[in-house]
Order: structure tokens, then sequence, then C-alpha cells
């Protein structure tokens, strides 16, 4: 009988495991990283346990293979549409790019990595450090387009950037928060406020 | 052979209750408040399961009675050192027990109801809806205080009570999460250099 199956090639290998890891991303922004079960998983893309099991051996790497996917997201919707910008106008398209990325309900729980992040942190493993090795980079951009506005004007001074990049992630991430438990733009109007008023945009 | 046990008196019940769950409310900020099983809770605080199910009949009355506790502790530490004070008075004291809650681990977690929310956002019924009812009466507490603190002059007239609620709590919330991650007290510090600036104190 499978004799007379045609045989899968690499791509559809690929492409297989590029649907599955869509569907635990967006699962993991609903039950969690750690609800992410091989077989809640198999249900939801309605492949056996097993077969799931071929791809990723353990839940472990289930979850890193998950978070890579989900960076991959990122990268597309939020970083990419910054590409070529530099300074206060990269600062805006990062800040756009993720308040949309939230708003449009990428994942539908909101941000993937704001979720597994507060869900993992005391849970010590390569699945934390990736996901605050993540936190630290996305801090790091924000961080490094602060310091081109400065050295090119548009930002005081006196001002700290790594500071005021935390002031900005802050009223990203509460934004994620509310939203997804509220479901109503409020948040994203509150932080776009918050943000342009702190920069003087 | 139990006729020669002492029978425990209620007050007994109630102090074995309380034990419970403030170690179900400490656990909870480790393994998130869906991984509260009452076989991982009695092990935790050396019952028998069964024994625990005498206390609570399901995985949700548990949930909801560790979110009363956590009230409760919240209570004490972050509202009651506010007592009496009003205006701006009282935005500092209610931020600066909050900070010192997260500072001191009071959970091991971090803040209880910033990870049982974004946890449960997605998982409708009580808890969830117990979370963001928390979440809103925290909300209101600072607006209200932001409002008095207007009312007696200490704040700009042409301020948003609501819309600066968001922002000390977005200070707040993110200083949690980086100190949950990272166990250093920059974001503590951070967080309330951005509150003290944004309130011009």
């Amino acid at each position: 009988m499978s004799a007379t199956r045609p045989r899968k090639s690499r791509s559809d290998g690929e492409r297989s495991r590029a649907v599955i890891l869509d569907q635990a991303a967006r699962l993991a922004t609903v039950d969690g990283l750690g609800g992410l079960s091989l077989s809640r998983l198999a249900d939801a893309v309605g492949m056996s346990k097993s077969g799931l099991f071929a791809h990723f051996g353990s839940k472990e790497e289930l979850q890193l293979a998950t978070i890579e996917a989900a960076e991959k997201v990122f990268a597309d919707i939020v970083l990419a549409p910054a590409t070529g910008t530099r300074g206060m106008a990269r600062v805006r398209a990062l800040v756009d790019g993720y308040l949309a990325y939230v708003h449009n309900e990428t994942f539908p729980g909101g941000c993937f990595f704001a979720s597994a992040l507060v869900e993992m942190s005391m849970q010590p493993g390569e699945p934390r450090d990736r996901l605050v090795d993540f936190m630290n980079r996305w801090l790091a951009e924000l961080e490094a387009a602060l310091r081109e506005a400065q050295d090119g004007g548009s930002l005081a001074q006196d001002e700290d950037p790594a500071q005021l990049a935390f002031e900005l992630e802050a009223a990203l991430f509460l934004a994620n928060a509310q939203f997804a438990a509220a479901r109503n733009s409020t948040p994203i109007r509150r932080a776009r406020s918050m943000i342009e008023r702190r920069l003087g945009l």
C-alpha cells in the first residue's frame, strides 16, 4: 500500500514542517508554550502523534523550533517594514510595526514573545534562554535606533537611549497584554500616544 | 487508630487552607495557574491528593481560591501601606508599594497577577474574569489617585488620568517581567525613573 503513495520530496517535508510550526506558534499564544504537547498539536494539524514525533523528537525540540518559527514571523511583520530606515524614522517604524503586529492579531493570543517570556521566565532551559535573548535583541534594536536619532540631533543629548528603549517597550508590552485580554483598541491608542509624547513627535 | 488522633478544629482547617493557598500562589508564579494540579500541589505541601481534594473540589475551585489568597497578599503588601494617603502622595505610595512587592520577591516568579493574567487571557472562564477584574481595579486605584492629585493642583489640568494610569502601569508591568527574567534591579530603577520624570517628581 504505502509503495503506491507518491514519495514526499524534501520540499513537501519542509512545507509541512512550516505548517506545523505556524500552528504551534499560534497555539502557544493561547495555551502557552508549556501547554504545547505533541498530542494537542497533532489534533490541531490533523496528523498522528507519531507523525509529529518524526519531525520533533521531544517537547523541548518542538518548543525551540516553534520559537524559531515565531522569530521568522516577527522578522517579516515587525522588522522587515523598517528596513532601510534610520534614526527617529526607524524608531517610529519599529513601534508602528509592533503595534500593527498586535492589533492585526498576527498571533491569536497577542505577541508570541511577550506571553512566552512571561510563562517561561521561571523555567530554566534553552527555550527560556532563547526568549530572554530575543527580548534583549529587540530592546537593543530600539536602543540602536534611538542612539542614531541622538547622533542625528533628533533626540536630546541628555537622554539615555537604554532608559528610553525601556520606556517605549513598556508602552508596547502593556498594550499587547491589555489588547490580548480586552480586544479593543484603547491600549493600542494609549501606547501610541504615550510614545509620541515621550519622543516629542 | 484514627480515633486516637486529636480532632482538627475549624481553625486548624482554616490555617491549613491558608498554608495550602499560600503555597499554591507561590507555585503559580513559577509553573503557571494552569500548571497548578492537585497532585503537584499535594507534593509541595506534603499532603495527599485526596486530602487536598477535600479542600478544593476541582481545579477551577483551587484556581479561584488561589487568586483570592493572592489578592489578600497584594492588599497587605501593596495597598495597605498607602492607607490614609491622598492625591500625589497616594500615587507615590502605590507605585513604591508595587515596586517593593516585586523587588522583595513576595512571589518567587514576580507579580502573581501579571503572570496569571498573561497566561489566562485566552482561557475563558471565571479565573480569567477575576484576573481581568483585578487589573481593572488596580488601574482604577491609580487613576483615582491621579484624579485627586489633579483636583488638588499637583497634576496639570490637561492630563488625562486614565492615560496617565496606563503609563504608570506600563512601567510597573515591564519592570516586573524583566525582574522576573533577569533578577537584577535595573528594571526597577528604570521604572522608578520613568515614573518620576513623567509625574515631575
